[in-house]
């Protein structure tokens, strides 16, 4: 049994849970190195509390139990649905629970696996096992954090080459298309956490703004928030460029973002609350006149979810602890206007918080920028 | 109230269910045209029998209920999730529904949202719905076919871009690298179906094959499946070349799988069932002797998903109906060695099955190919 399964059994023994039902997803690539598409097809791992595997998956997919899975008793099924309740049947005489507990994810488990699962095991209670996950997952291994420092390297470089391709007339469209075919040039893969956002002039004051055929004109904001991802593993940064001459007042509200980002940032070390680094953010911008145009949270985990557990907002009273890592990314946003938004990714060390992501920080033109 | 409105109000009558909680995805946009991501942040449109809607979205997303969208009554919560509960008490409210039954659709609601939603609705039975949305969305209106014809045009002029670049020793990641660098570059969505599928050599013999390091060696089967978006819609297509010299074997075995092809595609009309094209792209496989290597279903349904109604399997008895949109995808496989899979995306007519998609089927060289 290896490391993890070691620590899922000691979580579960803790947790008063018999089993565990995942389906395709981070948390079974995270348990059992499994990967499968999310589809119209149920593929569900039932693990129990002792590490015993039952997988119900497709026929077609039954070669993938190889290696790690290779001990796992598969319930196969065709092409036919009318044939897939007797896998299930059979997945629950094999895991040989006739009642209790069993944990379902609560972002990954939908209703078409929860059916087949409550008809296969009806005298069994679903509960919330999203808990166990996160406390799975929600302390990096180093090799993680490697994967995520490399996540980071790749999409600064992308970003680096996106820029040479910035010139008046541009749309956000092209621009972000530019972005992808970079990141994939720079080795990331092909899964990215999110499709980037290039969002120009009063487009960057919607902080989930998608590009659109809005093209480049002299004087803009330019956002940018965009990711890579390596071997499963996630980078999420933002950063504001202007095109052309900047608005002082833009010039003062970039300063003020900049403090808040290093504020967040110096804010966090084991044993300190989540909502620290969110308060210490806050603070910055408020302090600067802005406070009520800092419309979010501070931050999310980052991890092999673009957003996973630790989630950095002022309430938060979840300590924090070496080994998470989370985004800092505060902003500000003026209706109808623009917006300034300086995302960093930190993994917490022993001391505090550590940026797996260096590049420059400050609002600049982009031809300023790209000198630096 | 739009047409689609008009026609899920009727389709609502026919099925005795109160409302539908709709998350995002594909059947959110159909309805709504609304675009959101799923996310760890619960995001439900309640639409009641008649039209009524009430959304549950975070405060950063209200923005996006403009348009069509304008009338929704919205009910907004805050980054900290203990106040969520509270936002979805007020959405059941606003829909007025004490009792009754709303509809789930099962390929996309998760826990997360069952959970708020069984807390909010104590004496609503939550069912499947999965039928309401499929019996709206599988027959195609002539612009959704259009954009799915787009798809097809983007994805086959990646295709043959990316021939270009097939030499000895690309390795299969590259190669799929370059392919959605091509799709960009045509003009694809940055959101594909699906994250391109290269298989060099024995690689093949796996339909759900990831690209690996593996690199191109004379005498190789190429097998691609990919796709593009188009507005939101989808191509799905499947070629297979060899590089160099083609055995025997599976000169015949290609000539099979475009014959099994053909016969699928000229076994589809108004009034047939779905299982008749599937039987008919057997027989010819099995005709040939190569009955068992076909391990899968002959297609399933394509436009908004990647996999929808209706699904092409033997014992789907579903009648066909013009503006359905489908999958037709033969292949032989034959474990360790390779296989050879030809994939067309096709709309029913009046008259029988119209392929949206015309690149040359025939199993050739890249050389050749790239001649025809």
């Amino acid at each position: 049994m290896n490391v993890r399964m070691q620590r899922y059994v000691e979580v579960m023994n803790t947790r008063g849970l018999d089993a565990l039902a995942l389906n395709p997803g981070p948390s079974l690539i995270y348990l059992s190195g499994l990967h499968f598409h999310l589809m119209e097809r149920p593929t569900v791992l039932l693990l129990s509390r002792s590490g015993r595997a039952v997988m119900v998956l497709p026929e077609l997919e039954r070669g993938k139990l190889q290696g790690a899975a290779a001990g796992f008793i598969a319930c196969a099924y065709g092409d036919d649905p009318a044939a897939w309740p007797a896998a299930f049947a059979k997945a629950a005489a094999a895991l040989g629970l006739q009642e209790g507990r069993i944990g379902l994810e609560p972002t990954r488990l939908r209703y078409l696996e929860l059916q087949y699962l409550q008809e296969a095991f009806p005298n069994v209670d679903f509960v919330d096992g999203g808990a166990i996950l996160e406390a799975l997952r929600i302390l990096k291994e180093p090799v993680e954090v490697e994967k995520m420092r490399q996540a980071a390297r790749i999409a600064q470089a992308a970003l680096l080459e996106t820029l040479k391709h910035v010139e008046t007339g541009i749309t956000e469209k092209a621009l972000a298309n530019e972005l992808v075919v970079q990141l994939l040039r720079a080795g990331s893969d092909p899964e990215l956490p999110f499709q980037p956002i290039v969002a120009f002039g009063e487009s960057s004051a919607n902080p989930h703004a998608v590009p659109t055929d809005r093209a480049l004109r002299s004087g803009d904001l330019i956002l940018i928030d965009w990711g890579a991802g390596f071997e499963g593993y996630f980078s999420d940064i933002t950063r504001t460029f202007t095109w052309g001459a900047m608005d002082p007042e833009w010039q003062r509200i970039g300063k003020a973002v900049l403090a808040a980002n290093r504020a967040g940032r110096a804010a966090g070390k084991p044993g300190l609350d989540a909502g620290a680094v969110d308060r210490a953010a806050r603070a910055a911008i408020t302090a600067a006149g802005y406070g009520p145009a800092f419309t979010h949270r501070t931050g999310h985990g980052l991890g092999m979810e673009a957003h996973e557990a630790p989630y950095i907002f002022g309430e938060n009273d979840l300590p924090l602890a070496a080994g998470m890592t989370f985004t800092v990314e505060p902003g500000i946003y003026l209706g109808g206007r623009g917006g300034v938004r300086i995302e960093d990714d930190v993994v917490v060390t022993a001391d505090g918080l550590e940026s797996l992501t260096d590049l420059p920080r400050q609002v600049l033109s982009v031809e300023d920028y790209l000198l630096l």
